[in-house]
């Protein structure tokens, strides 16, 4: 379900249910049967208040700030050039490694060690040995760092897809995943190689090339069991048939669910000849007329979730909210309020699957931080004479409560907003969650849900 | 203890007492007989991120990290024109209410309502009612907005001493206070005429001024009881002497325990001739020459407790690192970084104290959100053919490690940074600590705390 600005009834029911607090439940007992691992993309403590104020106002929350267990995830990454030095700013790549793979590499960098580049196994591909089903949604490319974490390994985020190998001017680091030198080949292709049992997002062109030796991806896919659908309807005429599933809803990145009132974005502040401020004009969100009628989030996890469900042995499924991160890079803060929401819809209907099959472990992880930040406006100094004002771009966002919210976005003068580097919020409910507590490290995911399936 | 810069052994043994993780423990029973409040100005995930990186890396975390609970808590304030209406962005006054009296207050209000200026009981002022003694510690003038929220009633927390009653060519808003008018007047003869048992911090200057009548406001602490020391040896010689007690360590802001080598802070980007970014010189912490010997926090709070121990019905204390906040505002990661540490390290005082006395409730919460980021140095999209660079100002601060953290301040242009509106952590240990939990609003410390200690 997708509707912006008006407060529906969706957001008085959520503050109802969610009710301002939560109690700890008991430590239930493991294995867990299945377990499901939310990534929201870019999420940290200031992109949710964000997103909170916005969508429930001071009085409510996200389904997930009521699960029983929270911690704060240390993001660590370390150079390439030497692995022993630590960098404090992760990408999608090092993040989503972590968390699938449970090893600290360097940015860029999917399931392989930094420095000599060695293979990681992912949690997926433990679960698929184990005999349990494994599934992938997101609203990016499947191809993309995220997703791509948990089913390839590759020493370059970028090798996408057949076409992404070849060398640049300034880049050949695909080179040598390249079939031909005996690699496994562009992510596209490890992922049509793949054992996982259904992938569904964005990605069409990565799939719709052909390799080295002129086979179309999507010809590789279908070859090796999977049945590729392109919209709503065909994945609505999937459901009940067995087999493995590829659902590539658009060709790149999903379209985002909300956008700015009148494209509203972050902009440099204008003055007045006088040189005072002159305010932003505030917005409200709207749906994206782009999104179209391809399958939300929420819609594409309880498809994933009905069919998972008939796993013999349970199953483990990454659910990825992508853009969030992706509008945050580009300043604007409907698109990464709406994707947020994406999330939290997706996730309460994890917690309702969990509430039918309480064997199952429900994390809420992210990779990285970002840029956002909400400040005051006008400045707190705004008495002093001469003009206070943020040196970066800034949105003024009108909340349904009634409120205005002014978003700064002051990583980078010139491109899109940066990454940051500050722990990350993680939430979990169900067998193996209690592992999620106090300070840990990304990392540390991976043995939690791991240990919880007794896959280890 | 102060030092920087090199590894010492307290790094080590930290990271060991440490050890990486946390249990949750069971509900300790309540009443609690005593309680201690720790008040981190400005702290957030990212400033926690920051100091932690610097001061113990990767491997190692804060006294308050294996805390048994922790919560987020949502900041909120209302504009004083329409407390209908929320604001986004908090500062140290309507932080410092909502924690010490339980309300939603507007900016720059101390203990009052927003709108119709009604005072709102403390926590201080409760307990003191109950026979409980009552102390404050701070490194910031003991009148500025965090302590005074637990002790005084005013409209302005810019209405610290006599001196700042008088009106301005912009603002009279400290007349409605003054005695003369019928008001409690300014904050420092509140404290003068407060039951607080002991105050330790700065802001001399704002005693040493008379009031309208004539008489100073230390003359009217003494013939209140006060026992006034200004120095390390002053505090000595009270120890163990009954009665109450005023220290003032220094005329205003108490100066930082570290600062940036050669002064280091953040600076504008430079360039080169051709266009490119020049990397900012990285820099460590070390020593501020100017902290002189007066009493660090951790030695006021181990005093304060040692003192508060003999209280024979308990004792509530707020623990005030102010400057976290301060430095921040001027862009010096040093300075934020040794004042967090200097929370820590009380923080384990108050650790080892709860140890001793189970019935102790310990809290360490926040006010409001800061400016610093940790971005990527280089930029994440350095291989673009233009610079790639922050607009605001960056350090680049060399950590114990090996590494090089780049701290981005970058929410005010012309003068100090603002304040942000994130959601801010909580973490409690002791009867009543398992209230901070999951996601709660700022103003329900308050009776978190009140009813750990029954005082509701």
């Amino acid at each position: 379900m997708r509707t912006a600005l008006v407060a529906v009834p969706w957001v008085l029911a959520a503050a109802v249910a969610w009710g301002g607090g939560t109690t700890p439940e008991a430590p239930q007992p493991t294995p867990a049967r299945n377990a499901i691992v939310f990534i929201g993309d870019g999420v940290d403590d200031h992109q949710l208040t964000i997103a909170r104020n916005y969508l429930f106002g001071a009085s409510g929350g996200f389904s997930f700030d009521a699960f029983p267990y929270r911690a704060a995830a240390r993001v660590l990454t370390v150079l390439e050039s030497d692995p022993g030095i630590p960098e404090y700013v992760g990408d999608s790549a090092s993040g989503g490694t972590a968390i699938a793979a449970g090893v600290v590499t360097s940015r860029g960098r999917i399931a392989t060690r930094a420095g000599d580049g060695r293979p990681v196994p992912t949690l997926l591909e433990l679960a698929s040995e184990a005999g349990k089903w494994t599934g992938i949604v997101t609203t990016s490319s499947i191809t993309d760092a995220t997703p791509a974490s948990f089913v390839a390994h590759i020493n370059r985020r970028y090798c996408q897809g057949p076409r992404d190998m070849r060398p640049t001017a300034t880049d050949s680091r695909c080179l040598q995943a390249l079939k031909a030198n005996g690699g496994p080949g562009s992510i596209a292709e490890q992922i049509a190689a793949s054992d996982v049992d259904l992938l569904l997002g964005g990605g069409y062109r990565h799939f719709d090339q052909p390799d080295e030796s002129g086979v179309s991806v999507l010809s590789q896919a279908r070859d090796a069991g999977y049945r590729v659908v392109r919209d709503a309807a065909g994945l609505s005429a999937a459901a009940g048939q067995p087999g493995k599933l590829l659902g590539l809803f658009g060709d790149d990145t999903l379209p985002v669910e909300w956008v700015g009132e009148r494209d509203g974005r972050a902009t440099s502040v204008a003055f007045e000849a006088d040189g005072s401020v002159i305010d932003p004009a505030s917005f409200g969100c709207v749906d994206n007329p782009e999104f179209g009628t391809r399958p939300t989030l929420e819609e594409m996890t309880a498809f994933a979730l009905e069919r998972l469900e008939q796993a013999p042995d349970g199953f483990v499924m990454m659910v990825e909210s992508a853009s969030i991160d992706k509008q945050a890079h580009q300043g604007r803060p409907c698109g990464q309020i709406g994707e947020t929401r994406a999330l939290d819809e997706a996730v309460r209907v994890a917690t309702a699957f969990q509430a039918r099959h309480t064997d199952t472990l429900v994390v809420v992880a992210s990779d990285h931080g970002h840029a956002a930040q909400i400040i005051p406006w006008p400045s707190l100094f705004a008495s002093r004479p001469d003009a206070q004002y943020p040196p970066g771009k800034v949105a003024r966002v009108r909340t349904l409560e009634g409120g205005v919210m002014a978003v700064s976005y002051g990583t980078n003068a010139t491109y899109q907003e940066e990454h940051t580097g500050t722990q990350v919020p993680v939430f979990a409910r169900g067998p193996g969650a209690a592992g999620v507590h106090g300070l840990i490290q990304q990392a540390d995911l991976f043995g939690i849900v791991q240990r919880a399936l007794g896959l280890d």
